[in-house]
């Protein structure tokens, strides 16, 4: 399902959220407040409260969330109750390490398809995945893969996401520097990681 | 310098400018309108303008900006006229991607130091640096290293952030999943691989 009128911030926060309250033991009922919570995650709680309030009552008032429940709730919003298969395009540095990750376990998000432009590469058997050529992309949508992570070259980039999006991708992890130009139904979320470090220096001390 | 009341977000676009006007060719003083540099940066010109009058007026109205000039500008309010070394902590499987990744260069940002825990790496030498201990972390100040790449496992996150703001480190790229804790004059930016990729599904169709 998707809701209405949902920032993207809020979207972006929830799964931090729901890792949050994976870190609560797995015993029952017990129940959280929203300041609790907003301790636990390092924001302010009417954050919290305008965040979840998104998605209907979930809350009981002067009790606050129940842990079980919350993260069901939030793993059926963000519609990660099922494990989601993602395709990998590019083996290279980068590449390896994502398909090494093991920060989207707690998300049910797998890789489960590796795809490379370099004939060397193609056949080879990295973490029980048979790299793929790029043409191959087109096999996508009869797989039920429908999420993609870009970790190629930036002059490549734009070809490759078109070949996704004929495939029927409808989410894209982008890596590369570029940006990508997808039809309104596709999104994508861009991790510049150079952008990211540049931004540093303007806020260190004058003289550092 | 630090400008007064400029958002993040526009500190946060400025490399992405500057990329943009690396791509053109050095041909002298060739003048963009803010409307084309919109175009090549697939932002809205009036973002361009507001972003970029926040630093004084560095365009000409009716003729736009010039080139080389506003290259040079956004490099000295970003402080990157001059290279940057960082040091780079953890060279698990993600930092050795950074390690290799070509992405800092277009910013003068250069990883000259990376520090493990793993006493099986550190003496190593990767990409002619050696690795370090992380106790050698507190030589940083000395070496004129302020900024640093977080690339380790989240329980080891907060420790050794610790050790880097002891260290006189002020900005912080942060790849953990972790919240890290920093005094106000400390600026960590996190790049949540995680959350980024389980944001995906939401977004998808129904059905998919």
């Amino acid at each position: 399902m998707r809701y209405h009128k949902v920032p993207d911030e809020t979207i972006r926060r929830l799964p931090v959220y729901l890792r949050g309250l994976c870190s609560f033991p797995n015993d029952g009922s017990r129940s959280i407040s929203s300041q609790q919570l907003a301790e636990v995650l390092h924001v302010k709680s009417p954050q919290v409260r305008k965040d979840l309030s998104y998605f209907g009552d979930i809350g009981t008032p002067g009790v606050g969330y129940d842990i079980q429940k919350l993260k069901k709730h939030i793993r059926t919003i963000l519609r990660l109750n099922n494990t989601h298969c993602a395709a990998l395009i590019g083996y290279g540095n980068l590449g390896a390490a994502l398909l090494k990750y093991t920060g989207f376990k707690t998300f049910c998000v797998e890789i489960s398809a590796v795809f490379e432009i370099n004939p060397r590469k193609i056949g080879r058997v990295v973490q029980k995945i048979k790299i793929e050529d790029v043409s191959n992309i087109s096999s996508l949508r009869k797989r039920g893969i429908s999420v993609a992570i870009l970790a190629i070259p930036a002059l490549e980039s734009q070809d490759v996401t078109d070949k996704l999006i004929d495939a029927g991708v409808g989410g894209i992890l982008n890596f590369t520097p570029s940006y990508l130009s997808a039809p309104t139904n596709v999104k994508v979320v861009n991790i510049d990681i150079g952008v990211s470090l540049a931004c540093l220096p303007y806020y260190l001390p004058v003289g550092a």
